[in-house]
């Protein structure tokens, strides 16, 4: 059994992490970490785990020393020390912050503020998202865990963009989150009776997961690419639903654009590629790691529209983190992640 | 006092034109039909009125003849004739309907599959957005009540367009609508398990607002404009917020844009343009009559951003016919209107 | 014009009180305080006011000096000084907390910890549930307004109790409020996801209102009545309903008590006594002053069983105040409360 | 492997029927049936299956002929014959409806309408609540699964009923369901903007689960047991809150009823008696086979409160339905239903 730490239990990504892991069938949970509620039963903060996992938190030297393959679930800029520290014990560190996300370290202070402390480090880290960049992740000990939005729009749009299909200039992301991105820390924006029966995009044009997907994208183009991004607030819990647009290239066409990702996809089994007369929607990923994607062509305007819906704590967080151990520790990649999504 | 009548005053549409005219100073209802629930209370229908009002549901005739203007809240094709019975007898008709917004027969025949059966009534009649064609409607007898999208996104949008700030080709609305947009009849799709902690994209790029909104657009702009319009349903009742995009002519500044937004909606009581920092939200205007606009710029990719919220029901429907009734009538535009939005 | 001051204006039942006071015909608000957000406008707090009311939170003491009737929006414990303040210098104060409801200050020791600085202040104040206790209002300087689940719950069981219906001992009370009873500040209960989706009681036979709604009662009945209060919190923003349960005295039937109940409240506009086959539902009231009742009787077990509906923010705590204002000072009761509920 | 067979597949219960057993390691699913989707495949109805299990419905006859366990999710009436022929058969049907709860023949004549066509196996089959008559359940054929409300209020007292500790006069039962309980049908009650942000409670004193819940603390209690119950129905997809109050025999203390309630349930997995601070809340067994109970005595009325939670679908159904066929097959209880309820 892998022996699996999670420091930063107790934020939503690493609750997600604890009740993934109690039911992977390779790994065990060995130690959790909490600087908020060191000391405290995750199941004191989290009520819905009650005698099922009451493991204690204790604080993060615990956790690596206990485990072979730790878990990040923090703000961004605490994960450098501890992915160093991981890095020199020879134990595998995925860090579900943004840390080691962007290759370019003037991309990481210009919209995180920070800098890069070990740049070797950096350098022998992996951004892990699995199905555009999987054989990259295999040996590696730093594992960068993609954010929700940087999830669920480069799996849009991959294939268009890979395959030459769409004009990179103009493209348009405009993506719908749930509430539970925001995060277990209480905000007004996220008080009930606020966000409640409301709506509103925020940081418009101005998200730190702008450069991250940009990076993304071209890598798949192979030349930069940058893209508008709009994120916004649903009055739900889970899941995005990023809207892709992106104007055609002349003279391509609708089948063509379907064979594509059909091919892409054809041996992803977290990307549902739906049929035609079928559309992405959250309801139908929720709790799971599947990410399902529709795709349109408006020949009035001559744009392609890609929608993919992802459950942004699953497959845009905790469950993308247990996918790639997974591959690092050779498992099949599904393992302990094939849970059918609740119809309702 | 006015008398008003309600044709089709059971449906969503109808029952908040019962609830803004009960509390109109200078108006009164005189009759309400609907077909489905002819000779029961409105209140049976809709227990909120219980008490207060108890109108009993007659035909249509019945409500022609005892207004001085009716309004219709019927779905398509249904309007023309009750149209033209009301011009014959002098009276004013409001329909809030599609069977009067589109100037080109063609549109209409390509997207609601009808003709128009006298084309002078068409022709006289007026395409009622007040901010945009307030001038045109005073003096008319056939009133086309604007939509709900095509209310939103083209007051998003028409300062920018109609100023020359920004590309005419490659405008997107990516617009999210609260579920009262549905209708009340019932569909597995508004099924509350069915979308409750839901969200996706339908009619993409194929929903019948398109032509009506490039025709506003269009005017606005003096030559055709399309645009891609992908609309998607909220888990909420109320509400549409309207996600517009377009690209900045070469040289446009953020500085102009927002003065020509100040200086266009500078008199238009029921148009919010909210400052820097602050962004349009559904939360701020249910229940009310305004609409909530806030613009951006992003330079990065050169592209401008506008947002608009509307109550679908009321500046999208019920609460614009009232204005239009205000119009008509010579009233202050505002009366019966002044409703602050709750603030949750 | 009344002139009216709002204290404590940035908390809901204060936001709420600025809305109603706002489209009151007989009353202008002359002033506004916050604590927390003097300096402020109250549009910067909620922005669905901005450009329709965008007063200045002033300090309270400016409240008093400019106002003939002062509402106070404050936790408990804050009001005592300030109606005194109001009381010497002839003004009224409605009090939306609770520092004047218990007329025995030991209830108010043992429930809320603190003690009745002006005995004579006291006495001289009112407890103004309008429909039960009327006729001791008018003339009054210093008006209790009642809480929330204290308007509901008595509302509910008043003509039952009052006639002698049903037995005083076993009264339960069992109540589910949505989440702005428990107000605008931020705590992990009313966090988004932590309240979406779930349902649990609170304060189990422990909360505050119990000895509130006892003292009604016990008005009612003529002796001491006690009841098991168990509040629920409910994931939507507005709304109370009490179904509460009491045991049937011998003999007495359905017709007995429908009768009852007809004749307590045939002159009550606020309450809608409803018919065999409706049912008292959130829906129906919201952002409304009414209260619904519907009654039943189980032959089965000798259980009546009343109904009762309010917006814990309008009937329950603004709405209620600005009616009691219009009976002080003379006005029609129902003066600017006559908004029907919307239908949806 | 177990053959499993679903008749009414594409209900609310047999669709989470497949979504469990899907995950279950000693059962397959052989084959599903749905009369309003013959022909179909579960995927078009459900999309959150799509890919995973795209199993097309056949008619129940197959379903019979091809499965080890038969389970049925059907209106009421419809499982008799169907169970008759599965007994003949020698094979397991597990029966989600009413057909098969009541013992006594003129209850479910008074309630549903209908007779026992077989007495003979009606008194073969059993009543298959596990944690309270778990006992009679293996070697039965003819297996009876319990209702949601029928589950959960028993749970919430049995420890009280059975242990003698309140009177058996005037209990009561306030239930608030999800809205999943009422089925996957469309109706205006459950049209989305008609629930939503509504509360109502519906068959006041009038529910078919009432005989049921009776029947079943009867038997706790050793003599008949009346109850009031009064289901209401809350704007969320699962789960129901039961809020059940009693009179405490005179003596019976606090301490005597925790004791009890620990002995009681000390050996049972799936009930988790919260400890005193801790509240039952449908937040936390969501998408599991957990009934949470938390336990109050409210000594000012000598009232005893038990409240549980549980899912209505799992527990109140489909998992309780799978536990059934885990003891009917000599399998390990938890079996397929480990999974621990998602923290939001």
């Amino acid at each position: 059994m892998i022996k699996a730490g999670i420091i930063g239990a107790t934020g939503y990504a690493g609750a997600e992490l604890v009740r993934i892991l109690s039911g992977h069938p390779e790994c065990e949970i060995a130690a959790i970490s909490s600087v908020s509620f060191e000391g405290k039963a995750i199941s004191e903060v989290y009520p819905a785990y009650y005698g099922l996992n009451d493991m204690v938190c204790e604080d993060a030297d615990s956790v690596v020393e206990k485990s072979d393959v730790i878990f990040a679930a923090l703000p961004h800029g605490l994960s450098q020390e501890l992915a160093q520290r991981c890095f020199d014990l020879g134990k595998i560190f995925i860090d579900l912050g943004a840390d080691f996300r962007l290759e370019n370290e003037d991309d990481y202070k210009q919209w995180y503020g920070g800098s890069y402390v070990n740049k070797e480090l950096h350098q022998n880290s992996v951004y892990a998202l699995p199905e555009l960049f999987r054989k990259n992740i295999a040996g590696k000990k730093t594992i960068a865990n993609p954010g929700c939005y940087t999830t669920g729009v480069p799996l849009a749009l991959a294939p268009a963009i890979a395959g030459g299909f769409v004009e990179l200039k103009g493209i348009i992301a405009d993506c719908k989150s749930g509430v539970t991105g925001s995060g277990r820390g209480l905000t007004q924006g996220t008080h009930y009776p606020d966000l409640n029966e409301g709506f509103h995009a925020y940081k418009v044009a101005a998200h730190r997961h702008t450069p991250e997907i940009e990076q993304t994208l071209s890598h798949l183009a192979g030349q930069k690419v940058k893209l508008t991004f709009v994120p916004h607030l649903l009055p739900i819990n889970r899941g995005i639903l990023s809207t892709c647009y992106a104007r055609l290239k002349p003279g391509v066409t609708k089948e063509q654009l379907r064979k594509a990702y059909e091919e892409f996809y054809k041996d992803e089994y977290f990307v549902r590629l739906l049929p035609e007369g079928m559309t992405a929607d959250i309801h139908n990923i929720k709790y799971s790691n599947f990410c399902d994607v529709s795709i349109y062509t408006d020949e009035r305007t001559s744009t392609f529209i890609a929608i993919s819906a992802i459950d942004n704590m699953v497959k845009g967080a905790a469950g993308q983190a247990v996918q790639n151990m997974n591959i690092v520790f050779g498992l099949d990649e599904k393992c302990g992640l094939e849970f059918i999504p609740p119809a309702f």
